[in-house]
């Protein structure tokens, strides 16, 4: 069974990987970018009957940081 | 405007940070993952009227290595 979890910083974090991104494309010519913001996207083969709460606690113990960071499961 | 792109190595691609989560998430008590492949999630906010094109140069010169990643847009 495919699950499908994005990580990405809370609002109000700073996120200087995703600042570095923007200054980037701004020197290479690309105009307009007004903000990026880079997260994980992490993809997981999980056995049959993995329940959204057990997804869940992967997630709470360590795919995310939840003091800086919000997750969001698709499965 | 906002825009989304997902760059994950392609098939094939030894992923060793996917494979850390997968092995971490085994000894931690989690049975079952069989696959962990851990990609980046990156979030823009672009001017009005950018276009395809110019997401799809933003991804092929910077966003992603096109050698061992492939990318999605979403705009």
């Amino acid at each position: 069974m495919k699950v499908r979890v994005e990580v990405m910083l809370k609002d109000g974090v700073l996120d200087p990987q995703g600042e570095a991104v923007r200054h980037a494309l701004g020197t290479m010519g690309f105009a307009g970018v007004e903000s990026v913001r880079q997260g994980k996207l992490i993809e997981m083969d999980v056995a049959e009957g993995t329940t959204d709460a057990e997804v869940k606690a992967m997630c709470e113990r360590l795919l995310a940081n939840t003091v800086i960071e919000s997750y969001r499961i698709e499965m």
